[in-house]
């Protein structure tokens, strides 16, 4: 699935709904669920994980759309490797 | 470009340091790019707001990565539309 599918999908799922709530509440569902992400990675169990890192992407990807944004355009940044050193693998000496 | 696609490009560049640090670690950089996200949306400065959703969602693959979660596997979870209510757009009562 390409991000701009995915994208796509959860603006068709909750675009109208997170738009209308705004922003800022859309923020702090978006860091509800960063939390259970946490949660599910202390835990270590497998299944909980992958819903948790769904959410938090699909969380992340409707607070773009409702800001404007298209992740397949941001990712940009990251298409020659790290945008700081410009090197894959990256070895830049402050992100230890 | 894929989900697998951005997560490869992420691992190729930053997996070796960040399986390193551990989850730990790796989490506490990625909620600092969540609270620079934060930042963005509030600014409201559109070439930051791209470079901070493009930040988190490189290091959320990167977290997914030494975790042994892809990504492409977590987001079945909305093929459907919302996995709650099964249905696009979502009807969920709960979601205000």
């Amino acid at each position: 699935m390409t991000i701009d599918e995915f994208q796509k999908l959860i603006q068709d799922t909750y675009f109208e709904r997170d738009n209308d709530r705004g922003a800022g509440g859309t923020f702090m569902w978006f860091t509800e669920e960063v939390g259970e992400l946490a949660t599910a990675i202390r835990r270590g169990d497998r299944e909980n994980l992958l819903e948790e890192f769904a959410d938090v992407f699909a969380w992340l990807v409707s607070l773009a759309s409702i800001t404007g944004v298209r992740m397949e355009d941001a990712v940009r940044k990251y298409a020659e490797g790290c945008p700081y050193c410009k090197k894959i693998p990256c070895d830049c000496s402050n992100k230890v």
